[in-house]
């Protein structure tokens, strides 16, 4: 079906069920549906923008509101909202990180970290993670303080996830907060998988800067984020603007250089809006979402030779699984190879996982009803023994 | 009526004649609305993601194809979409701006551009405008000299406004980049009141980037826009990821720095191209924009003591007006003061014009109908001979 001459309507989220490990928690409420309806034309929320002219002061639509309730949502005092969570990296890479500057990563750091480290002309130096994959205080500090001598200083910024992309495993972020202040560097918490997810507190984990991203588990359209932080940093990654036109004397108000003015004036903000009130209630039932993963990954764990590469037990509905040694068996000999596994998932309308892995992947089941993981626990089963696998109780 | 529980629905657009200076060009198309209804979600447009994993080469939706029209609807060799086209700005600025460089913007050079100078720490040098409000390539060449001398070295970068946010004035373009080439200044086009209303051909205007705005004129969602640029340039704005985790040894592809990776991974980059092939068409539509325009505006003129502050005959939907011996005169006493010319206008569905302005304000006629512009014509006429104003045929 065709939503206009040259774009195919999508109907993956009506159709399926979608267990895209990126896609997952950015699946629209039916509200901020209607505000998207609403609010689809460019500068739709600049109707009633007045002094001082700046995206976070609109009163109408409630725009200044939502700002201090975002805020308070991820335990900081100041927030803004960004072009997606990336955008809050280079914001505080660009504020903290010149030239040269040694910078901390992970070893599970995402790529935008990388590459907001990258744009700013920072030295990248990761913390490893243990045998289990995860980041761990006494490896923070052991590598900050290695930094620190061959650099000659510490370094100025710490980027931790909250829970990395790669495994779905939650880190020692309020230990390692700890470390990076001993050594007076600002932490970063990068919280794109668990802010409007889980719950998020960044002033008790001890971070300067908790950034979330709206379109991946926020419930809200791309691009969209936040970045938020405590009042003494907000001076700093929030400072505005003081050029002034060298012939004209202009100047130009409390635009934030960081922010480039404002972000969000559109559709993204105000999708992020009217999903709020659910977001911030659904963080609450964490709990059924971590029990509906965990009887999808149950099945899969009863696949003879099905192992599971991310944390035991999960506490978070982004898994990592090898099935080198179960479904990649039966793609060696199947006539359609890697694809029998995501086609036979796709028939049963199971669908967000890459086409052809049998290997080693990801899924993610944030959001789907228990009903929908019993069917899709179901559905791994069936699919197995129906190739001949054996299918063992864990 | 409500939208959502704390969200006012917003039917600005269904029930009036906006005339709002920024809001006009962005108003979204039927197929982008639709596009935005069925691409509502987070990530919607990485269904179909595969290697190398780049927005730009997403093939279903049609998404490579899209930037391959758009370098070509801007009359350039390689574009990208960005957040807005201030995050276009920014791009070019972090890639040619070191800290203490000389940049040439214009008195009239919008505040983004300011702002993406001075993220990069750039020191700002305006070109002076004439007395018509117009930059002119003499004045240009005039600055770049004396820039030049002052730094010991030519300006890093040039911004020149297509069409200027204050007067909706055309300049030099052409010339002024001609000048700048001299001094190997490669020369930034911020198209953000033309690319989408009026044909823009970067190649002929001797430009090395041309900028958009999707929001502003592109009737896209927001923040959305487009960086075009030549073959040459594409190589250094466009450049990719070189960083690499000290530890891990990983790399990162082929994202591009300054993009931050990828950039429109949902509603916005889709309105955009569900409203692409009417933007295209209605750019060879101007004229007809244009003589909306100057209905609207002969009808201002007649209203005596009415002054145009835009340049004549107008070459843009854009215009400002000084109405400070015309209608101020009326706020004077009027027992709405000031307010009076919004509240009548609003009576009768006319909207965009900030409540309270009688003295210099601005308008855009963009995307009304010829009766639509009578209609707007006959109200201000109206509106002034309620209020004792002389109305004469300008």
């Amino acid at each position: 079906m065709k939503c206009t001459p040259d774009i195919d309507l999508r109907d993956v989220e009506e159709m399926n069920i979608n267990i895209d490990p990126i896609q997952a928690a950015g699946r629209l409420t039916a509200d901020a549906m209607k505000a998207v309806i609403a609010y689809g034309d460019g500068y739709s929320v600049c109707d009633n923008c007045r002094k001082p002219f700046r995206l976070d002061y609109i009163e109408k639509p409630p725009i200044a509101t939502f700002h201090d309730d975002l805020a308070a949502f991820v335990g900081m005092d100041e927030a803004r909202v960004v072009p997606g969570a990336r955008r809050g990296f280079q914001a505080v890479a660009g504020t903290y990180v010149q030239k040269g500057d040694p910078v901390v990563l992970t070893a599970l750091s995402h790529y935008t970290e990388f590459i907001a480290v990258e744009n700013a002309g920072g030295v990248p130096h990761e913390i490893p993670k243990d045998e289990n994959n995860i980041i761990r205080a006494d490896a923070a500090a052991e590598r900050i303080e290695e930094v620190t001598r061959a650099s000659g200083r510490p370094p100025v910024l710490l980027f931790i996830d909250h829970v990395d992309y790669q495994f779905g495993n939650l880190h020692e972020v309020q230990e390692i907060a700890r470390v990076a202040h001993g050594y007076d560097i600002p932490v970063l918490l990068n919280g794109a998988y668990t802010v409007g997810t889980m719950p998020v507190d960044g002033k008790a984990l001890g971070v300067d800067f908790v950034v979330g991203s709206g379109h991946k588990s926020m419930a809200a359209p791309a691009p969209s984020g936040v970045l938020a932080t405590t009042a003494e940093r907000a001076e700093e990654v929030f400072r505005t603007t003081q050029i002034k036109g060298d012939l004209t004397g202009r100047t130009f108000g409390i635009k934030e250089v960081e922010m480039m003015g404002c972000t969000l004036m559109g559709v993204t903000l105000m999708g992020m809006m009217a999903s709020f009130p659910h977001v911030r209630a659904r963080v609450d039932r964490w709990d059924e979402e971590l029990a509906n993963g965990r009887i999808v990954l149950d099945a899969l764990r009863s696949i003879e030779g099905t192992v599971v590469k991310s944390e035991m037990p999960r506490r978070h509905t982004l898994t990592r699984v090898d099935t080198s040694a179960s479904f990649d068996l039966i793609a060696e000999t199947h006539k359609k190879r890697g694809f029998f596994l995501s086609s036979a998932l796709n028939k049963k309308g199971i669908v967000g996982v890459i086409p052809g892995a049998t290997k080693v992947w990801k899924f993610n089941t944030y959001g789907i009803s228990r009903a929908q993981a019993e069917y899709v626990a179901a559905a791994y089963i069936e699919i197995a023994e129906e190739n001949g696998l054996s299918v063992v109780s864990p």
